[in-house]
């Protein structure tokens, strides 16, 4: 039975290479030669233990991760670090710097306000989130514990171009939905954190990456599984992790390696979104992307059609042509095209043919 | 290529159905025509909706959950609820019980200690763990805001052959080594909590069921993954949950329905321990299990041989006789075997032939 696999342009979970996925299959019952499968293995065991260090190998190599900074794989998705964060790391003067660009730094803020006293150093609400804020309008805190942002927004299709510079207070990153797909010198952040489910494979899981020297006593009442210091000393075992999304990330690194690294997935990422970019920037004004060029991100392009009965007509048509989850966020509507590193180039070409002939088919 | 497939004792993640393992691959790259696996699906897709409410179903009829309780599928494992337990349910007096009769129960209250005043209803740790206490033994605090206790002990492979009788406390237990083995009356209990990881599938997700009335405003500073009223009223989709764990899962209740419910699980369960346990009790004292006899787990058994030494040449042997993880726990030493629902009575077999030539090759 030849299987027909859709253009997935879903904003995570996401598509996956089909070879991760094959290699998954093929080990399900006996993971080399060990007589059992992965997801049966004890945590402990040797071979597990065998996957696990080479998931963080070659997650450090592919991502160029700096010998003083730990890797901690942790169950909860991005969201549960929005309450770690504060926890951990507002501890000395209890107050910390928000940069608001969207709805999930947003979450952040309000999660961290529990925790502490919050500055909002930018807040992009009142222009529709359509923009990365310049360094210059940032007002920092000089004395805050951190300075947290989103690299990229994920509803609103947007993206920071440059890092932004924080001095001497740590630089925290949520980079769950652009991680991996450029390259990022590490040493300029206090932690950057991500949720696995676009670039690094099933959800159930964040990764973190923390200096060192950030991994103090947290505030008084956090739950221990919390505890970024017994995590990182305990190498993610404190108790049991999510073992099958970890050994998936090191089948997602393998494909990453073999396809040229970063780099690579950059260049295609580009490729993507500039077919896409120009397909909206040509249509005279039929499509339209509300957000800055300066802000505009590589993995999530949002784009509006004259009125919402064609953006309704626009989704259902596309699922019929042969494309998945390319309707807007509900809290936004129109469209949204995600295209994380395992999104085929043809899957684009097929989305940008399908725009023009949408557009011809239904004049404004 | 055939497989051989190990005979897996593993204390948790732990062997799993081999028909569950092989849907589970057959369906990787294209589930049921969706042109996509699992693993990339939405988790607010209709598609994955669809497994997320099978999923639960199945669940509820499996285990006969009463319609006044919610289901919630949280990450963290069972160790994460250590926190959750106490900063949602020590919220009216501020003070708990916690019956200590293993190294989780005791992990629970050292974790909730941080969030009220607690009362050790009673502690088994002067006797090694040994036994069960019996209801009067039990010193309840009728103002505690609940009770906690664990079901099954994994690592000392005790287990109560009661539900304690707390009056109007609601009554918290840990089940994660013994759900699904047994049939029980889910009515006496407040919550009942369990890591997915040893009858319910992979790690990386713990499946809590609650009395809807007791879904309150946690204490203040819990961080919001961890509060029960929102993942409930959410769906356990506040964020992006387990998508693959929750799927899993589902295929694993696919699996003791077609074997004939809970009560064919528990009959098997009854089988194996049995043949075990005989082993040990006609062995003239060669193998010795520490407990009491009314405290005996059915999913872990735990024994002794004359000398350490012994124990070492025991664990190392049986893996080239094809089993796993025989070596109790680091903790406490010895030898432990784990059986949880997958395990076939085959393997049982395997261990008690391999136990007899074992102590005939090594007289005491």
């Amino acid at each position: 039975m030849e299987i027909k696999r859709v253009f997935n342009f879903s904003a995570g979970p996401s598509t996956m290479p089909v070879e991760v996925l094959e290699a998954a299959a093929k080990e399900m019952t006996d993971f080399e030669g060990s007589g059992m499968g992965v997801m049966e293995m004890s945590h402990r065991s040797k071979v597990y233990l065998g996957i696990y260090s080479a998931t963080e190998a070659k997650f450090r190599e592919v991502f160029n991760i700096p010998d003083n900074y730990k890797v901690i794989f942790m169950q909860g998705g991005a969201t549960l670090q929005f309450s770690a964060i504060p926890l951990n790391l507002m501890t000395k003067n209890g107050k910390a710097d928000y940069v608001l660009t969207g709805s999930f730094s947003t979450n952040a803020q309000k999660e961290a306000v529990k925790y502490g006293q919050i500055n909002v150093a930018f807040s992009g609400k009142d222009e529709g989130f359509t923009r990365i804020p310049a360094q210059d309008e940032l007002k920092l805190d000089p004395e805050a514990d951190y300075v947290h942002y989103c690299d990229n927004n994920t509803i609103f299709g947007t993206k920071f171009n440059y890092i932004p510079e924080t001095g001497n207070v740590p630089l925290i990153c949520d980079m769950s939905s652009c991680i991996l797909s450029e390259e990022v010198d590490i040493s300029k952040f206090g932690m950057i954190y991500a949720g696995a489910q676009k670039n690094m494979g099933p959800a159930g899981m964040a990764v973190i990456i923390i200096r060192e020297d950030l991994l103090q006593d947290p505030q008084e009442k956090t739950p221990v599984l919390l505890n970024y210091k017994v995590l990182a000393e305990k190498e993610s075992m404190y108790n049991t992790p999510n073992t099958w999304g970890i050994y998936v990330l090191g089948h997602m690194m393998d494909w990453v390696k073999k396809e040229g690294g970063i780099a690579a997935m950059n260049k295609k990422a580009k490729e993507r979104a500039g077919l896409l970019y120009d397909a909206i920037d040509n249509s005279n004004g039929y499509y339209v992307n509300p957000n800055d060029k300066d802000s505009r991100s590589i993995m999530n392009v949002v784009f509006r059609l004259p009125n919402e009965e064609l953006e309704a007509k626009f989704a259902k048509e596309s699922v019929e042509a042969g494309m998945t989850n390319l309707k807007g966020h509900r809290s936004v509507g129109g469209i949204r095209a995600s295209m994380y590193n395992a999104l085929p180039l043809e899957a684009v070409e097929h989305l940008v043919d399908f725009m023009k002939k949408f557009q011809e088919n239904n004049p404004q």
